[in-house]
């Protein structure tokens, strides 16, 4: 009799086929299945001798290829296949196995099924990897929720098949139920900012020194060698040096500029809505995709829409270069703190605890957003881990103070020369804005208690105020101080009013 | 026996007591009820000489003391409020009655209670209401969704009660189901956009040339004069203006810097980032009054983050606070065209039928955002019924144009001086965006195909291309052209790959 296997695949495309294969190469025997027996032959017959596989036709008999508990990963694609695929598997599973969703589920999803399956007494882990097929095969970073307790079983092989940066797995427990797939979705929208600003980057270079496309890819090649070092940097570089064969340009300049997106991006905004958190950079950054596919504006605009801006005559295209990497450093931190900003937020409203320094840890090797300076982020949250503002560990407080002449120079040459540099200026915007001292939000306060009357705070005393602008405009204490003078139902009477 | 009621509202909080009083006010037999007598009754002592009330203790004989069709407006606290009256009343109308929901809907809850009563064989009119409860007692504008069956029948009382400019009521029918609901959502998130952008012109000044607010209240008081004349200008002059009695200070230095929010301002965002549609303004202030509310955040950054500015010296002031009121103007613009984009895209993804230059024909009264300008966008619509982009319409293109030199000086001293401005910002960087001949976003594609083989398109032919970058680096055609050739499952392949 076959021994039984440690784990299981169910979903072959490439995601599935390369993840399997990785578990086979660690020593890992792994059952796989697929809904069309075809893709398990062909994996058989192309990659059999990567280790053990343990083929089944039908569902039934790929489950029982398993050893107890039972770990079954699901790769299908994310939404109603996933839900099919879990109903199909409970019948066949036992009290304690553990069913793996390593698809891009949407965290509420992950929470649902989490609960669904709980109450069947099974295990369900939503789990971010990231890294696309090729890190699927050779080394993900794997983002792992659910319980503690399917960690201890199923964690010693996630980490085996993970990426390995100084020897440490690009894989740990992240939290409870959703907290896996919403970890890995402020990582894909911590991508959509990193790749703008690169982008940005890369078209004031362009515009400002009239650079060719392999020129900058030459620089691109010399910041990997510093902080920017990254996967992202180093992969603008290859694409910038990388000419089309038909035509002879440079690829780059053959590509229709329409970026196309996912959903990961716009819900991690949506979600960062919903908690308050201004992930300004992010949000840009999705809102940017958008416009360039906005075909019918960008036609009506094109040619009609003036520029009034003087010629850029760049003194000197060495400072001029210097100054845009400062200002791509600058504004990443911002993005990344943006967005560890969130995953704060997320974990105190969802009660999943999450350790940010692990997270930038797990983030190092594996994954799209891999890069040195990640190192530095976990260093910070391990100083400080209850950190209210990344930017303002010591470490990257001294990082954009050394920055931020630079990184105001390239943002004013973008909106004197009329190049759209919405991720660059709006993390600016968001550093200066969270640093004020004084915001003029408190106008918005009073616009607010005006037409709505919203009420406002004081900054010298307790309470909710109102004041009286349609009649003598006297002020009068809404809540907080002295209970006994509250009119009956503040709540009710601010609740109906349509602003 | 008592004449019969010609309409009836249920919900006598302020929103909904204005309302019955200004029916009443119009000469329209106005049946009153609430949960609680005591609000019916006060509003019979208080101001039964307003017109004709038919108050009712129970919601039955509410409903019987109305002519046919009914027409039953309700105005709760939205959400579980609004469903637990429509239960209420379902068994007591008969079919062909009208519902009106004037609340603070989702526009996605008006569409589910929209079919839920057509099923029953009742019409439901989701209807937005803005002017706060002074638009409600004197004249709101109002944009009301659901069947234009209902609309024959209900318009005219609306369209009495609304606000008039030039003779024409500030109310017509908007669309089906969602669509009033929708509209207002928008109206809000533009006025959030137009708030921010006030509140950065007013910050600017104060900090430029060191201004007070009453100083500043009497520049928007001539701003108000001019092509900025609205609502939102003249009520910022009178928030500037006015003392606190308790301290002798500017009211405005006096309230705490934190803004709040009721939820419209994200909600907008929100179905922009589904809808694809980049409204960055409003995203910008949604997330502006998120910052001024991390209170853990600024507090880690005061004291902390340098600002690495030079001392601001303006040269003279007229100049400046004149090319502060163009950037805010041309900024406004923009947050407009961005708004109407959204109502375009929505109106087409739901079969809405939306006339954009009706919509800013009733904003230009009652509401919170009501302008002189509003006028030049219905006539943009008038000229361009489907016109793409608003400010490529002639009229303002050349708004924008005059404004564009000061709007660049503007964002750049903001930068230079460390002045955040994430409005104007934001709003010239999609300026600049979407008149680009060429956006970076061909790297981001490029970028795309190489980690996850998202494919890209060309500019030079039809189709989707994949550039073999961890091989040899040629390029196949994924799909377009020759059919024959493609790979059988492009689909499938691309989705279930992680990014």
């Amino acid at each position: 009799m076959t021994e039984l296997a440690e784990i299981g695949v169910t979903g072959l495309a490439v995601m599935g086929r390369n993840l399997a294969r990785n578990f086979a190469r660690h020593g890992h025997r792994v059952a796989i299945h697929n809904r069309t027996y075809a893709k398990t032959q062909s994996l058989i017959d192309d990659h059999g001798d990567d280790g053990t596989f343990i083929p089944s036709e039908s569902m039934a008999d790929f489950v029982a290829s398993l050893e107890k508990p039972r770990r079954v990963l699901i790769m299908v694609k994310a939404g109603a296949g996933t839900d099919a695929v879990i109903e199909e598997l409970i019948p066949l599973l036992e009290e304690g196995d553990i069913v793996i969703d390593a698809g891009n589920a949407h965290f509420p999803d992950t929470i649902r099924r989490e609960n669904y399956l709980k109450e069947k007494g099974l295990h369900f882990v939503g789990t971010g990897v990231s890294g696309g097929e090729e890190g699927a095969l050779n080394g993900p970073s794997i983002m792992p929720g659910g319980s503690r307790e399917s960690y201890e079983s199923l964690g010693p092989l996630l980490e085996n098949i993970s990426a390995k940066v100084d020897d440490t797995p690009c894989c740990t427990y992240v939290g409870p139920d959703g907290a896996g797939h919403f970890v890995k979705m402020v990582h894909n929208g911590i991508e959509y900012a990193d790749m703008q600003l690169i982008a940005e980057a890369y078209d004031l270079i362009r515009q400002g020194t009239g650079k060719s496309a392999a020129e900058i890819a030459d620089i691109f090649r010399s910041w990997n060698e510093g902080d920017l070092e990254s996967f992202l940097i180093e992969i603008t570089a290859e694409v910038l040096a990388h000419t089309d064969a038909e035509t002879g340009q440079a690829l780059v300049d053959v590509i229709l500029d329409q970026a196309e997106q996912k959903g990961t991006g716009r819900w991690t905004v949506q979600n960062a809505l919903d908690l308050g958190v201004p992930i300004t950079g992010i949000a840009e950054a999705t809102f940017a995709r958008a416009l360039s596919g906005g075909v019918p504006q960008r036609e009506a605009a094109r040619g009609v829409l003036p520029a009034h801006t003087a010629d850029w005559a760049i003194d000197d295209d060495d400072t001029f270069v210097e100054d845009v990497r400062q200002a791509l450093y600058a504004s990443k931190v911002v993005a990344y703190s943006q967005g560890f900003d969130q995953i704060a937020a997320a974990s105190a409203e969802f009660g999943w605890d999450i350790d940010r320094g692990a997270m930038a840890r797990i983030w190092r090797g594996g994954c799209i957003i891999r890069a040195r300076f990640l190192n530095r982020i976990t260093e910070a949250y391990e100083r400080t881990p209850d950190l209210a503002l990344l930017i303002a560990d010591p470490y990257f407080t001294d990082a954009i103070s050394a920055a931020l002449p630079a990184w105001r120079r390239v943002v004013v040459a973008a909106a004197e020369h009329g190049i759209p540099t919405p991720a660059f200026s709006s993390s600016l915007a968001y550093y200066d804005g969270v640093r004020a001292d004084r915001l003029p939000a408190a106008l918005i306060q009073g616009q607010r208690d005006f037409f709505g009357a919203h009420t406002y705070r004081r900054v010298d005393k307790p309470g909710t105020f109102h004041t009286e602008w349609s009649l003598d405009r006297s002020e009068t204490q809404i809540s907080g101080g002295d209970a006994q003078t509250l009119p009956p139902e503040p709540a009710e009477k601010a609740t109906d009013r349509p602003s």
